[in-house]
């Protein structure tokens, strides 16, 4: 099944919103073996609506359209796609228009009110379960795809470590490499006729990744997330953790505790933003400040262990750095980071080099950090 | 000028990756007076790609694609649309795949890759002021746009304070509102042959808008945030301020630092996850975590007054919550968040009840503390 998605409105077009909607509908559709062949954004207008409603109905099964005139909508809807069928109404327990469902024997259409949780909601309880009898009856080859993610290794290298990749893929695979600042995702794509046999030819594919790569380069498959699977494994552990924040000043707590259940094993943390605080809430010498400086594997060393000690917990992590704009020096230019985690005995650190983007640094410093937790928590059992 | 902009990536169809660029493309064009009518995202496929170029050069002057097939895409983008211009390379000063401009009288073409930072700094440096002089030689009428930001007032509201709406806009210019997690953001169009004589209807349009609105209830136009605004009324008055964070562990510590120029105003926090936090490091008397409990007004204000003391700070700001999904109770139910400014002699706390989904009751929490925090910077000089 072959699916388009038209997404309406002025805002999206200049750009004020950035459209959420149809990444999350495709995102759903993917999943439930839907191939999803385009994206559409037009105006809210009549004419445009019906222009994009006509084209985008060519070429394939499922049209699904969110945003657009309101009530009135629909009816223009029905009447620019031509559709003889009845129309079956989509209760919307979240807001007042509801969803709108078209069902031809050539194409399902789909209207749905712009709104992202009514969007959504009628999109899991109504539209989804509809879809996923239909593509199963179908009988056809759908691509199944499967994300790997890594840490800690360039996209270069991986793409060394995975050549040739005939031998890892076989003949019908796709593998796709999607870095982003947390590292680089493998996405793993395979034809098939049914679930179970995609999921058998995905689990090969993903041996043989893992086989290729050292330890500790793959976090999680799916939609895991490396916040996730820190949590997860304090849990495992019946570990505790603390933070120390200077130029992140509080992501990476929110970070973890974006979990739910990381209560469990974050009791909280200190921002130090400033030199004085880092002092008086977590100890760190005076005369570290002066020599090394607040930017410094000493200071990150010391507020790793300072952080630690007084909210006793197993780990400690501090980043410390010069996100920038301004800040920086010829020997610690602005995206230098210091990142330290301390446990009982040892502490280790490491500096980063980041760019010249502020609230880029600022997120690399945390993926970074949760990485560096990781491979810690993980060497514990290596 | 009209313009389409095309997205090009399997990434994007399936929805693993949010388009950001489009979004980012659209305000860049919208800003400078060009009128764009359509998003495409398509595969990251030959076929698919010369037939999305065909059809998206009908009908605009201005066509962009980012992404796709590296450097062979540009060749085949050449072919697609058949223009008999030569082509001028772009700069890349952040990646190896170069931009590429086809001038054609009736259409220019340009193909940038599909890295965020490498499509900005091209398109800034590069494309954006030719299309800018090519926008302002044409003399044809454009929509200018300004944003208004609001924050308090439900959109409902707004809309009876702004009636009849004919009062406020006259003939021609057009407002929308777009309510989003900080407030209500209203946004101007006006159309106009220039930019200062746009400039000047939407000062006039501005104006009527907050007379009509309750002082308090603007926070800023265009581009600023409430964050920004914080931070720039704090440095005006010499002021500072230090937070101590429970459910949103360090969200706002990072919204506040997320502007430059923060760390003259903001020494830091406490992230106090955990109730044994609350108390050791913010004085939370344990009565009160005891009897009125942690998601209360009196240990709001505690925590607010708390952080103050030990930050030495002329403000100090406190949320607490249940943010869900678990932790919930028939009192307290799941959205149940307290938040407290404490200053000089007084303490404001306020409830709130926001909804049952975990992120977005943290990111409410943090847009309400900052509209508690500017409306308390703001009452000084009421």
């Amino acid at each position: 099944m072959k699916a388009s998605i038209l997404t309406i409105g002025d805002e999206l077009l200049i750009g004020q919103v950035i459209n959420t909607n149809a990444a999350w509908i495709a995102a759903q559709l993917t999943q439930i073996g839907v191939e999803v062949v385009r994206h559409v954004t037009c105006a809210d207008d009549d004419v445009d609506i019906m222009r994009c409603l006509n084209e985008e109905s060519q070429g394939v099964q499922l049209l699904i359209l969110t945003g657009g005139l309101g009530p009135t909508s629909d009816d223009l809807t029905a009447d620019a796609v031509a559709l003889p069928s009845a129309c079956t109404v989509l209760v919307n327990r979240n807001g007042t228009a509801p969803g709108m469902l078209f069902d031809d024997k050539n194409l399902l259409l789909v209207s749905l009110p712009g709104v992202p949780s009514e969007m959504k909601d009628i999109m899991t309880t109504s539209v989804l379960p509809i879809i996923r009898q239909r593509v199963e009856s179908e009988g056809t080859l759908i691509r199944y795809y499967r994300t790997i993610h890594t840490v800690g290794i360039a996209e270069a290298y991986l793409a060394d470590m995975l050549s040739p990749l005939e031998e890892v893929l076989g003949g019908t695979a796709t593998l796709a490499f999607l870095p982003n600042v947390a590292g680089v995702r493998l996405r793993i794509g395979v034809p098939s006729l049914a679930e179970d046999r995609a999921n058998e030819a995905l689990d090969t594919i993903e041996g043989k990744i893992r086989e290729r790569l050292p330890d500790h380069a793959v976090f999680g498959t799916g939609d895991t997330t490396l916040a996730e699977e820190v949590v997860r494994l304090l849990q495992v552990r019946g570990s505790t953790i603390a933070v120390a924040e200077s130029c992140t000043a509080g992501l990476l707590g929110a970070a973890i505790t974006d979990v739910p259940g990381a209560s469990q094993v974050f009791p909280g943390g200190v921002i130090s933003y400033a030199n004085s605080i880092k002092h008086q809430f977590l100890d760190v010498d005076e005369s570290i400040l002066q020599t090394a400086g607040a930017v410094s594997s000493e200071c990150a060393v010391a507020m790793a262990e300072g952080v630690r000690r007084a909210f006793a917990t197993t780990y400690g992590v501090a980043i410390t750095g010069v996100a920038g704009p301004d800040g920086g020096s010829p020997e610690k230019p602005v995206g230098t980071v210091w990142i330290a985690v301390a446990t009982h005995g040892t502490t280790r650190s490491a500096q980063y080099r980041f760019g010249t983007d502020r609230s880029a640094n600022r997120q690399r410093s945390v993926m970074m950090a949760l990485a560096m937790i990781w491979q810690e928590l993980r060497g514990q059992h290596a």
